[in-house]
């Protein structure tokens, strides 16, 4: 007899989360009805977006207190009334922190391309990367020898839209939280540069890594780094507004940066959704499995393993202590 | 034999100026060469940019203790070795803060539509409202039934913008100092609608006349404003940056609004320097000049007398006191 599991959330934390605001629970075995299938989660995704979920405040819908964990997942159906699912289809869904789930819907996942794991679905290939994928192509949209700059670069969304523009012509300059984590940018994502900004002399550090100025900023924080940012943009910039992890964390709204260089710079600032861009995602899932197996994308993973550490985890993917996408291996693949 | 004047800049103050940072003396007459021409000052515009300029920070070059006031004027020629213009052609040019003025070069006014006063092209077919047709046409695109929002709305800028993209088929909301000044702009103006920051309900007021929310907003303030017209967007929002008063007249950089609402509502902001869009200003002067003619367009000027009086009028116009486009009538038409 299979046992299933959940994760739920037990308070909204008015900044950020801890592993105790969340409790693993026995819970019963889903039953299906016509059109319905089981799927057990092999692989649960953690998302920087979950911070601002529990606290009741994102796009995407909140989370109250005794909610199930919402999340994207890779599952594999286990039983199926579906007419379009059979035993054994890999899919992506959003069943949550659940070890067994009741779908009526899914994305088929494509056969696998060589050398591309199903888990790269969660990230590079799947949200994240679309993300870094829209605000890049779409939004930043760098020409070649241009001065592109992406802060959070060590994360899922960060390593992956400097790498596109650097595979579009960029000059790539990375803003990341540690001298490890710029060093991992530099060597293994390719960047040309990458700024330490918990050292006092960032700025002149991002500066001097930008001597032309900034022509397109890939924004994944907000707050002062932001502004640090805007102090430095060449004329006709573009700014694509992604996350505000300052803010996530953060119990009442913080102000912005002062807007005098979006004037003086005749800058154009835009805000990214990705559910906007959901057209771009076959483009994305090809150009990008074509890019990994040609080496011209790379991406890290850091797993953890079964639903009990997801709330650790998240509590270190929202501290910024993580070091690439999070994936929690929930059943053995 | 005509005596000359002119008003210089005292000290550069480190908010907004008073009369008193400023000085009216006698001066020479100019000299001329070659290719030179002699000008007397009819018209001298006062403009909020200059608030920036005497701190040192404008992109028009800051002015410094002891220099002579900048400033655009119409003037007309008294004298002239310049080929292209002869005695008692109608100019506008930047002559700064003097009765006469040496210039080697000048844009020549047509010859003016009837009803159309020469002072309009320091006005509103001139460089304020060359801003608001720039702003409005190029960056706002507001569309037919769309909601559009200006503050400083019984300004220059702010009140051509409003009826150009009244013009345009747009719904018209401003957002300006006072009751009498809100009054103004329904009236005259033609506004669908005018909030009063001042008091202390507009961000209410603001949410009433814009139940649909604000699909392009044109900036001429910052600040506070700016902040809350922000937390009342549509989905797609353009937001065009223009002035910045509330910076102008303060000391130190003031910090920006919260930008959550600019990712949320996917909107996008635009740095607007009316310079960029100097082609445009022949269509504008065009099509102004029509809607002048036809009563689509209305401007109200405020007139002083003598450039003894600049000093004193500028002052008002940086404290907010002023209503319609500032002119000072240095020489008698």
């Amino acid at each position: 007899m299979k046992q299933n599991q959940e994760v739920v959330l037990l308070r909204q934390p008015e900044t950020r989360p801890i592993a105790a605001d969340f409790e693993l629970r026995n819970a019963d075995m889903p039953s299906l009805g016509d059109g319905e299938m089981l799927v057990e989660t092999l692989y649960l995704s953690l998302d920087p977006y979950m911070g601002t979920a529990i606290k009741g405040k994102h796009l995407s819908g909140g989370v109250g207190a005794g909610d199930v964990m919402p999340g994207e997942t890779i599952a594999r159906v286990v039983e199926s009334l579906h007419p379009d699912f059979t035993t054994g289809d890999l899919v992506l869904t959003r069943s949550g922190w659940r070890r067994y789930a009741r779908a009526t819907t899914a994305d088929k996942l494509p056969s696998l391309p060589d050398g591309v794991p199903a888990s790269a679905y969660l990230g590079v290939l799947g949200m994240p990367g679309l993300t870094a994928w829209a605000g890049t192509v779409r939004l930043a949209q760098p020409l070649p020898g241009q001065t592109f700059v992406v802060s959070a670069a060590s994360g899922a969304v960060g390593s992956a839209a400097g790498q596109i523009a650097k595979n579009m012509g960029a000059r790539v300059v990375g803003i990341a939280g540690s001298a490890e984590k710029c060093a991992y940018v530099r060597d293994r994502f390719g960047f040309d540069a990458c700024v330490d900004y918990k050292q006092a002399n960032w700025r002149d550090a991002l500066a001097a890594a930008c001597p032309d100025g900034i022509d397109a900023y890939f924004d994944n924080v907000g707050g002062t780094i932001l502004e640090g940012v805007l102090l430095r943009l060449a004329l006709g910039a573009r700014i694509v507004l992604c996350g505000m992890m300052q803010q996530y964390v953060s119990a009442t709204p913080l102000p912005g940066p002062a807007l005098g260089p979006i004037i003086g710079k005749r800058a154009t600032m835009k805000g990214l959704v990705v559910y906007d861009h959901a057209d771009l995602l076959p483009t994305w899932r090809r150009v990008g499995a074509e890019w990994i197996q040609t080496g011209r994308l790379y991406f890290k993973e850091e797993r953890v393993t079964g639903l009990d550490a997801a709330p650790a985890a998240l509590e270190r993917l929202m501290a910024g202590g993580n070091f690439g996408k999070l994936v929690v291996e929930v059943a053995p693949g």
